[in-house]
């Protein structure tokens, strides 16, 4: 079965569309652009959203829905973002179709209904957010706002892959809305770790918390706060991002609030997301060549057991020998499925599983069933072992916690491998297209010698790490004076 | 609080409009026809979602996503589909916006960036996912296919209302594909039986499944099976439907599968599908004056308690009383709110619990805490009682077992005191226009009858009820004869 996944080795981005296809994630569609994403796919992305859900609704958050359209003079109210998308928007420009007149059964715009109005498809909700909130505030009673949105959106991209860069794709969307320039700092950096915590803790991706530099800033941010996660094969991936937004969008949409003593001001904003992006992330970070590995606190199935028997009465024999251990681990919440189509062999069952990434596969024959063992087959290391029926339970239950572990612990090693301190424009572009990874090196500030070194090298400053040592050095390209390094890499 | 909403008795659409916005349901936008779903709203769909996706899960069925946009060869395919939502369809014709060369500041959609073919936005999503089950589909193995997806359409609507009829909606749809006629139809009357089930016993909203007459028909359908509901109005809302597709999709998309032995045939669908719609239905059906009243099962707080004092030390004195009890509602998975907020009276607290229709509302004085009561008000009838402190854990819990009782039950008792039997044509008007609600009708089975019932009295054929009893009759239009009676109503 995996024979299909072309191998990382001979082509890393041929072994990645392979595995997103035939692991069941995603496809491409008729829509130009845009994916399908497949059962097995919605199925870790449903995941990944009770998660995420959980720690916004545990840090204050509440969800809303905002509507998908947003009229052109709204959405060009805020300059710099309204620059930042505009050439990747698609545009409604008409509300109706009708008969075509020369073609029997085709269908034509009705020129007849043209909107007044252009609407812009949302690539971002600020814009129609901003202005909903402007009836929303009144008074610092009003405030803050804590609002989150779990939506689909636009961006018009002329090279897509599936998850990582496509026309439409889902995501969730932060906004919230506060009295102080403080409190709104607090939150962009709180929702950061948020986004932190679920990737490491959840994906098992070892991520850097840094600041981007006003080039690769959200368009209409005052800041923009990232983690950058580095893949198998040394380029980065921007996981998240959290946006100080200042008073830039209460000025484009007139949001102001009366303080305590009655006095008028702009509101304070943020805003931020993470996208089906992340499942880019995931499988970039722990897949090989057999296919899909998915790390156990996202796994939708994390345990599947797989009968070896011969014809129906050894199937039920080895079934109901099974059925206490299965729901023991049901019990202690552990997701499991009993592999008993009959339409498969044991072996095409096995490649399946691995395929599709399933962390722990049990297998039990008629033999092991005498012998009172199971054999269990871990996805991460691709290692079995026999053990005690009796001492299963246990042992399945440390062994999710130990590919989780893993998993993460074979990502940090990667990153830190990867991760090099240059001094020189040579060693810096040696680093990059030999080892590949991350480059920290020193750079002078300015965004002319950013552009240079990412026209010369197509690396970018990923970003500047939080709490980043301070120390005196020479910018690596233009030679001038620095007090930092900063994190460049090629990226997705 | 509750001042601000206007009366049923004086104006039933405007009191709805006035609670949608006040209870912090949903609001109108600035886009046409669009509404934005307030976290209040919001909550409420959430639950509903929950509940509603446990089901399709427990039925067998997976969620999936496929594009919001339909290229306009692919929307055309299926001819009747493509001619019903045709009028409605937002049409996107180009990908990009450029800077206005002659209004600074401002945009204009790039003449340049037209579109080869338009993009349609999906009103349903039929034709993107048959055309996507094209590549699934080989073999009898492959089926069925039984896959949900949660998603927002946009239905061009000239008169919209909050929840009721927008221009965007949050709806699922389900989309199967199956080996047999008989397989499909078994699978549409088992989804209809879903939606009853979930609307009958967590929205506390009781329905008549039915089937509807081919005009009633969703474009494309076969057979569109509905569940229908009775508002307190006297109007009807068709609160789900379930179709069977025949192979109308299989064949306009050509989607075959090899039977068993080896035999081409096409794929055999259904669709089926409910949205924020349901909101509407949930809120008409239960609400008063004072605004909003939530069923027990879908609250999102189900308890509030507020406490009554004076001063820091007062509250403390309450607060440590009350916690032993908030922890074991807790325990049994009741939700509670303890709304301690220090900028808001009591009496504001309790009117603007009721407008937002929390089930069960406690209040806990000084006095009460010397006398180990507390005061329970329930927002379905408006009575209050005190009761022991020590007994309230089990009287809240069946408490709300009985509001969700009361309330289907009241509800019921009106959908049965407003169904009418009637057996001529002036009795039929005389009904519709004074007792209003569902009038059973003997019905010649002609569409031309049908449609002029409508244009005489703006009543539709709501459904044939399933199971319904055969009785010799004569039409109370035609005065043809007719073999049983079908429910009318005007609706929303």
């Amino acid at each position: 079965m995996s024979k299909v996944i072309t191998p990382r080795e001979q082509d890393y981005s041929k072994w990645y569309n392979d595995l997103v296809v035939e692991a069941d994630l995603a496809d491409h569609s008729a829509v130009r652009g845009c994916m399908v994403i497949k059962p097995g796919g919605y199925a870790i992305w449903e995941k990944m959203q009770q998660v995420l859900d959980r720690m916004f609704k545990d840090t204050g958050h509440v969800n809303a829905y905002f509507p998908i359209f947003i009229p052109k003079s709204l959405f060009e109210a805020e300059e710099k973002n309204a620059e930042g998308f505009a050439k990747e928007c698609a545009v409604v420009t008409h509300y109706r179709l009708k008969s075509s007149p020369t073609d029997k059964g085709k269908l034509i715009v009705d020129p007849e209904a043209k909107l007044e109005e252009e609407l812009i498809v949302r690539p971002t909700s600020e814009a129609i957010i901003w202005n909903t909130y402007r009836n929303w505030i009144q008074s610092y009673r009003d405030l803050p706002i804590l609002v989150n949105q779990w939506a689909n959106v636009v961006r018009w991209e002329m090279r897509t892959r599936l998850f990582l860069r496509t026309a439409e794709f889902l995501w969730q969307e932060g906004h919230t809305a506060h009295a102080s320039r403080e409190e709104a700092i607090e939150e962009t950096k709180k929702m950061l770790d948020v986004y932190a915590d679920f990737v490491e803790n959840y994906m098992a991706v070892p991520v850097i918390k840094g600041v981007k530099t006003p080039n690769e800033r959200f368009a209409g941010a005052d800041d923009t706060y990232c983690i950058e996660a580095l893949m198998q094969d040394g380029k980065a991936l921007q996981a998240g991002t959290s946006h100080f937004l200042g008073q830039n969008f209460a000025k484009a949409f007139d949001v102001k609030f009366a303080d305590k003593s009655g006095k008028l001001d702009y509101v304070w904003a943020t805003s931020w997301g993470v996208s089906t992006r992340l499942m880019g992330a995931l499988i970039m970070s722990h897949s090989d060549n057999n296919g899909l590995v998915i790390p156990p606190r996202l796994a939708p199935t994390q345990v599947v057991i797989v009968p070896i028997y011969k014809g129906e009465e050894g199937l039920k024999t080895i079934s109901d020998a099974i059925q206490p251990f299965i729901k023991a681990l049901r019990a202690k919440n552990i997701s499991v499925k009993f592999d008993d189509r009959d339409t498969q062999r044991p072996g095409f069952k096995f490649a399946e599983h691995e395929l599709k990434g399933i962390p722990v596969r049990i297998g039990i024959g008629e033999r092991d069933l005498a012998n009172g063992t199971i054999e269990v087959a871990r996805r991460d290391n691709l290692t079995k072992e026999v053990i005690q029926l009796t001492d299963a339970e246990a042992y399945i239950e440390k062994l999710l916690q130990d590919i989780q572990e893993n998993l993460f612990q074979r990502s940090s090693d990667r990153m830190k491998n990867l991760t090099t301190e240059v001094n020189s424009f040579d060693e810096f572009q040696k680093v990059l297209d030999e080892k590949t990874g991350f480059v920290s090196a020193h750079w002078d500030g300015t965004p002319e010698t950013e552009e240079k070194i990412k026209e010369l090298t197509k690396a970018t400053i990923r970003c500047i790490p939080l709490n980043n040592k301070q120390e005196d050095g020479i910018c690596v390209y233009s030679g001038k004076p620095s007090k930092q390094r900063v994190l460049f890499a090629r990226a997705y």
